[in-house]
């Protein structure tokens, strides 16, 4: 009796009195038999849902969904107040063709330096080839998509034969890259490329359709019961740019995890460090990026999927805007958080990639325009005043919330250097009901994905899931239908939390991650792992871009003492893709000068 | 193991193959002890669950959520394809004064006779006052609101002293009354009235705020939890227009039934039959209407509860668009299938009163301009083609499943009276998934309630609600999110079915209600009722205009055999209101010769 707590409403909210609370999470590290033993308990009909009941009480949710008086009224998915134009941008149209967005996203980019950094037939070094290298290579005749497919389908059989496997793709046909290729290889010698993405490898995660391969979701049987007849849309997107399209990476089962553990397929090793975790769930498309093996990857992002691995693996990540990219064809349809969104090694590839996959679905056109911002020549002396004067938001206790300061110290340092060069100020901003955030997002996700899943699992199949997603899906079971009305009322106040704060500020820049690559503990391999503190790091900083449908970007700016990548992330307006593009590319720049390890095409192939 | 259901996609159903099953409820009908029985184990923690459950599953409500594969993705709330805007009609502004608004909403009325109908001081026989016959009485001099107020609150007190109480308002105070009947008269008395509605009686259902009354939801305690500080936004809008707001109207606790039994305050009685139920769960504001003491009363309807009672008392009841009007201040206003809507004696005064109170939130503007139609004067010959041509939609074996053929015949008459008079073509139509469409209504209305009352239940004040409430509750309470989402996705689907079927219709035309007023059992007036085979009888046909928030209308169109009115609904396009509006005046007219008892408020304060 009397245990309740009353919000008062957001607009109420007193935030000089808001104090930062670090995450605290309370749930067993479990790991082979322990792991399995809890999933059979958790499973166990009476015993099971006490268990789950504690673990919930003891971290809050029980409290924050059920005796918590919150007076806004649902937010079902992201709703946006109306949003100015952003300003120096050029404006795609949404129904247009993806080669003519693509074409309008190349002339956004600054004067490429590929020719000049070609000296004969071998690349340039020290860095990855970008797209605009590989098409030069095309179109100067130095290569051709076939030669390329040929060390591709080399690298891929080598990369089969690892014990343990350690698998970038799961479902990979050579003969559909061989043929894909000479398509591509046929046009440049027609002197007819469709884009500049013809001939363009690229990875898609496999819970995006991508015919004629199966979608699984890294599950061993999805492809039972969902039969995939044709591309998903952006695939098709990609498709028409001329793209190759290499197969189905590797994924968390169900993306319902943040390492990349995968006890069906293999467990995908970060390129920097095969000890350690890829981060996920875009396991697989940011590893092969990273690897230098494609230029660029499709991933989804429900709970930082695309961010997540492009920071530990060192390369680019976006999260598009809630309802930027059309989710058809995908497993997340259903989803009120997830996105598609391109990973690549730098800022203009996923500018090219997205300027190719985005639009909107139909039934959600009510958004700003997209739009591109014209990346300038930063190294060049007319960059002074690219970014304007754009204002960081920044909550310093939570961005110094990491588990090792080289990752708060790496990314204070750029701030700093974006005052220096570009004359970027940070305001301190104040983000109140973090914990309610987390909470509202688990449950937004874990129903949407549950639901897709439960004819299924009524049917007996959710035995043939890993443990660590049936760990989950015994915490998703638990939700009640109130408990969801409760936590889209927990997404209106942040969404008018995060409103307040871009009235103040253009962007929230945040570490993408509170930690560098997790070592993947032996047991982990065989029967998987769940940690809820390593989540915990992982996913500190993710959350408000799903929830809220905001768009983000995580860009490499440096390693640890571990020589791992750490990556920061821009969090940006609704709509508000090219702005975080734009101070992407320059933080990129600045970046430039920081030793990046060169992770090649050829060093691969030498087996790094 | 393989009992899963898959659907097809919506748009591969063959309607031809649809087979219209009556629906069949398998629960108890309870009242007075049994009831409270059943209550204490469904409370029960693990044997109430299993009840629930074994429940659920004989209604195939456990088939439909847990074991269907449903391919689209969840709708939340109802969205709209883009709809043309709506023949011969008049727009009105949704940011403008509600005055203004009523003032073109008058325009659009056919001349008034009432000066006419008017032969010295008492009032036209045979007929309810109207809203334009109080204008004209206190424009002559007729009579003031003073006048009026002092009759309206000696008719109260006499209410007040039935036994058993069945009250019509459960908050009165005769002396905020008359303080706004002399503001009125004095208004009057300076010649500067501000609308139409300027001094008339409306009352306000329990759960919309109406200040200085409580907002209990007919609850005993809920004005403890929920201070009302000001009105409600509809209510204010009237407020704006010279209104008098008499109090707070009866209605079925927290508007969760469908009868109008309530045994905190009473049951309000039909006043064409003391003994019977007035519907629900807007039984005052119906009542109210019904007994002439009010021109007006604002409901809320998210399962029929403004379209029931209206039909089961012989008045008019609006079910607006959702979203078309603001449900800020009132109880429900975290709901997806709930709308504010008016109840009158006929439908220009339904027009004037929607006129007021119109205008979405502004979070929620993104609609057709509300609009709406003129009204020509169907008794004179000008009428010939007033509904154009008109297409009707009838789904043949649902309109005639029915308790009685009195409904069906009376209504089947009106449809050939609308053929003949007006060139009204029936067209055949079939709606597919009916019983997946009341699974998904219960679980989204029931989710949304349950999470307003989560942390008072916890907090222990569920044991001070009715029986029947804590016996919905219950059921509410085994909903998972994953049925949440099932239910979202069903959504979608029945959205597609009826777009489809409004490619080829203007309108739907049912039956209101698939029974006329049942009887109310003595032992259920005291500790209530739960008889979900009457609530299906009730809610047949009203279910699709709350799920896809569609327009809807109910006219009473005649009587059956004992004498208890009928009603006829119309179910309008998304932002239709002004077509249905339209043809509920048309239907109207041609049911003007058929005996109308006449209710007055005079025969009211004779005690009838």
């Amino acid at each position: 009796m009397g245990t309740k707590r009353v919000m008062v409403p957001a607009n109420e909210v007193d935030l000089t009195a808001v104090k930062y609370e670090p995450e605290s999470i309370q749930a067993p590290h479990l790991t082979g038999l322990s792991l399995k033993l809890f999933v059979k308990v958790v499973e166990a009909p009476w015993i099971g849902s006490l268990i789950i009941s504690s673990l919930k009480k003891k971290n809050n949710i029980v409290e924050i969904l059920q005796n918590t008086v919150i007076p806004e009224t649902p937010m079902f998915k992201p709703v946006f107040p109306p949003q100015d134009p952003e300003p120096c941008v050029i404006d795609l149209e949404e129904d247009g063709k993806p080669e003519d967005r693509v074409d309008i996203a190349l002339k956004c980019l600054p004067h490429s330096d590929a020719a000049s950094s070609w000296t004969g037939h071998s690349p340039p070094s020290f860095r990855y080839w970008r797209i605009r290298d590989y098409a030069y290579a095309y179109r100067s005749k130095l290569a051709t998509p076939s030669m390329v497919a040929e060390r591709f389908i080399s690298a891929m059989e080598e990369f089969s034969s690892k014990k343990p496997p350690a698998p970038l793709l799961i479902s990979f046909n050579a003969e559909e890259v061989r043929k894909q290729a000479a398509a591509s290889t046929q046009r440049f010698e027609e002197g007819n490329p469709v884009s500049i993405l013809d001939g363009i490898f690229v990875a898609i995660k496999d819970d995006i359709d991508c015919y004629p391969h199966p979608s699984n979701g890294a599950t061993t049987w999805f492809h039972e019961v969902r039969p995939v007849k044709k591309d998903a849309v952006s695939v098709s997107r990609l498709r028409s740019c001329g793209a190759i399209l290499v197969g189905k990476a590797n994924m968390h089962e169900l993306g319902l995890g943040t390492t990349g553990n995968n006890s069906n397929y293999g467990t995908t090793r970060n390129p920097h460090s095969p000890d350690r975790y890829t981060g996920g769930s875009s396991s697989g498309p940011a590893a092969i990026v990273a690897s230098g093996l494609c230029s660029a990857a499709l991933g989804t992002d429900g709970g930082g999927s695309v961010r997540i691995p492009s920071s530990l693996c060192g390369v680019v990540g976006l999260k598009t805007t809630y309802g930027r990219t059309d989710m058809k064809g995908s497993l997340c349809d259903a989803g009120t958080v997830e996105i598609i969104g391109p990973i690549a090694s730098n800022v203009e590839d996923v500018m090219l990639v997205y300027a190719a996959i985005l639009g909107s679905s139909p039934s959600d056109r009510i958004s700003l325009k997209p739009s591109l911002p014209c990346l300038p020549n930063l190294s060049s002396h007319e960059s002074s005043n690219v970014l304007g004067s754009m204002r960081l938001g920044i909550y310093t206790e939570w961005f110094n919330d990491v588990f090792s300061t080289d990752i708060s110290e790496t990314c204070g340092k750029i701030l700093n250097l974006l005052l220096e060069k570009h004359g970027c100020e940070t305001t301190e901003i104040v983000i109140p009901e973090l914990p309610e955030m987390r909470v509202a997002h688990i449950v937004s996700i874990g129903s949407t994905s549950l639901c897709s899943l439960t004819p299924y699992c009524e049917d007996g199949k959710d035995v043939e899931l890993t443990y660590d997603t049936r760990t989950n899906l015994g915490l998703f079971r638990s939700f009640t239908a109130s408990d969801y009305v409760a936590a889209q009322r927990l997404r209106q106040r942040m969404m008018y939390h995060h409103m307040e704060i871009f009235k103040k500020v253009d962007v929230i820049v945040t570490p993408t991650t509170g930690m560098t690559a997790p070592i993947i503990p032996r047991s982990a391999l065989k029967s998987g792992e769940t940690n809820l503190q390593v989540s915990g790091n992982l996913m500190r900083f993710i959350i408000a871009a799903n929830l809220l449908g905001l768009p983000a970007i995580s860009v490499p700016v440096g390693y640890d003492k571990q020589g791992l990548p750490i990556g920061l992330q821009i969090i940006g307006r609704p709509w508000g893709e090219a702005s975080i593009l734009r101070l992407a590319a320059a933080i990129e720049e600045l970046c430039a000068d920081s030793k990046k390890k060169p992770l090649q095409f050829y060093d691969t192939l030498k087996g790094n």
